[in-house]
């Protein structure tokens, strides 16, 4: 794998919930993530290498990531097993709220693999403030996904666009960008 | 001004620097920045607003953002006048090993209007974690820039193509995007 497995990566999976399924988030790219994201995690369980599951509980009631919305619950594929850790949060960065800063140091885990929903706003959000952080953070591609977004101008650029110039935003500066099969290929 | 003036909000110059006229960096976009970013500190002066100055020390000694560096200094439009607040960064965020969020918290200071370079690294990452700490971040277009950037894919993005994108991917959910025209037109 290209990340160094010897360093114990952490899997960081943010907010991979039933909600994304929605079509009221408009159209949205790489329908294959969650699948990508399954057999990830599949494989970190294999080789027992640490796994954090971050869900976003809104502390907007009428938001669909609000606690008890159906939309809220983590999807199947990331059902949280035993000796995984389960965070929620209630903003886009992950180490906001939480004590994954602290988990992260406590354990020694200078690794961070990032995967989950949605690629501008917490996936983007959660790698650049874990770089500036310190750590050694990778975002895997073809693990993320997000959606149509709208310029000033009120122009529709479609998800794909979003996914691939946020990706190109975090590269070098604050992530390694990865696929699933340089990973686990 | 689009912005409340009796929340007395806080100016904020990020990364200023005589740097980003230096060809190395590639095209970018937005030559006007700088013009719009000192016509609004002229503003927020003369309106005795807050102003907080954020100057980006690289610990990397081999970056043109390293202390000593010519092209790190500050540039003239924004050297700080007594009462302004000039603090140094080392990363991306400005809110990461400095005491931004004391003094923001401190001071009563909630909104926060953000200007500088580049949109997509330090600019982005500020707003998106100010906006995660809880304060009312604004993003004023016309007076950022940024550069040229690859996808994965190795295909250019144009520096105009980077900076709308990623405004788009704060609008709504990190800041309210503004032009200098609705600030001080």
């Amino acid at each position: 794998m290209s990340v160094n497995a010897r360093a114990n990566p952490v899997l960081l999976l943010i907010d991979v919930q039933k909600t994304w399924s929605d079509p009221a988030w408009g159209p949205r790219n790489n329908e294959s993530a969650e699948d990508n994201i399954a057999a990830l995690l599949h494989w970190w369980r294999r080789h027992d290498l640490p796994r954090i599951i971050v869900q976003h509980h809104s502390k907007s009631p009428a938001s669909r990531l609000a606690m008890g919305q159906p939309g809220c619950a983590l999807r199947s594929e990331v059902t949280p097993e035993p000796g995984e850790l389960l965070l929620t949060k209630s903003v886009n960065s992950a180490f906001i709220g939480t004590n994954l800063e602290d988990v992260l140091i406590a354990n020694g885990w200078t690794d961070v693999v990032v995967v989950g929903l949605t690629t501008v706003h917490c996936c983007s959000t959660t790698i650049r403030m874990g770089a500036n952080l310190g750590f050694k953070m990778s975002a895997v591609a073809d693990a993320m996904a997000t959606f149509d977004a709208k310029t000033l101008q009120g122009q529709t650029v479609p998800a794909e666009i979003m996914h691939q110039v946020e990706l190109a935003a975090l590269n070098d500066e604050f992530a390694t960008i990865l696929n699933t099969k340089d990973l686990i290929g």
